[in-house]
């Protein structure tokens, strides 16, 4: 699947239950913890009563990344955690991170720049060791 | 408190404990229900053994909307939920809307044009029943 230009991400032939895991482990060893999991398939098919496939919103913080974040821009938490999500596509598993430098780009603020950067640099690892 | 361009917002003089039950019953009004709860101060009180004031991310979620944000972009979880926060702020207890078509002004898909515009139009009608 292609990935939009607001997202890092992959497609993997292996299966949601192998893939979730695996993301949630190299999120740790990137200094992430989780902070809250949407499963998005169970909330839809509860509220609206429809089918789709399974889709997991996972928050990610690194907790000191996101305090000098929120010292330096105190809204900032309306952006936070910063999602990945896992999802089941056409083509397999994908798995989309987000790109936290298109989604802050805009913010006049150069402490955002740098922490943006890290978390992409963090990010791309992620995805790059699942590929 | 200034409100930056990318939220909606407001400072309240009652304190927090008061105001977020009021925001999660204005937004239910709305028809947004609650997908997670964030406790920062908690959450960097326990990870950096940091103190600092109450700052509470809510994760609203409008589910029609959501569906079909998501059959219009699949990658589009990254962006959800959609935050309001509660804060501590010098003046008072601030509240803060992100607002989506900030957000996602900058992806070229006129359905996502179209959600952002309405959840921006219930998150105004939010922030201004509170002020």
């Amino acid at each position: 699947m292609a990935v939009p230009e607001y997202a890092i991400g992959v497609t993997l032939g292996a299966p949601h239950e192998q893939v979730v895991p695996l993301v949630k482990k190299l999120l740790k060893d990137e200094g992430f913890g989780v902070l809250c999991e949407i499963d998005v398939q169970a909330a839809l098919r509860e509220k609206l009563g429809v089918e789709r496939g399974r889709y997991l919103i996972i928050g990610a913080c690194n907790p000191p990344l996101a305090h000098r974040a929120l010292q330096a821009e105190p809204d900032l938490g309306v952006f936070l955690p910063c999602n990945v999500v896992v999802y089941d596509a056409p083509d397999g598993t994908h798995v989309s991170a987000i790109d936290p430098q298109s989604m802050l780009g805009a913010i006049d603020n150069p402490v955002l720049d740098e922490i943006a950067a890290d978390v992409r640099e963090r990010f791309g690892r992620v995805v790059a060791a699942l590929s």
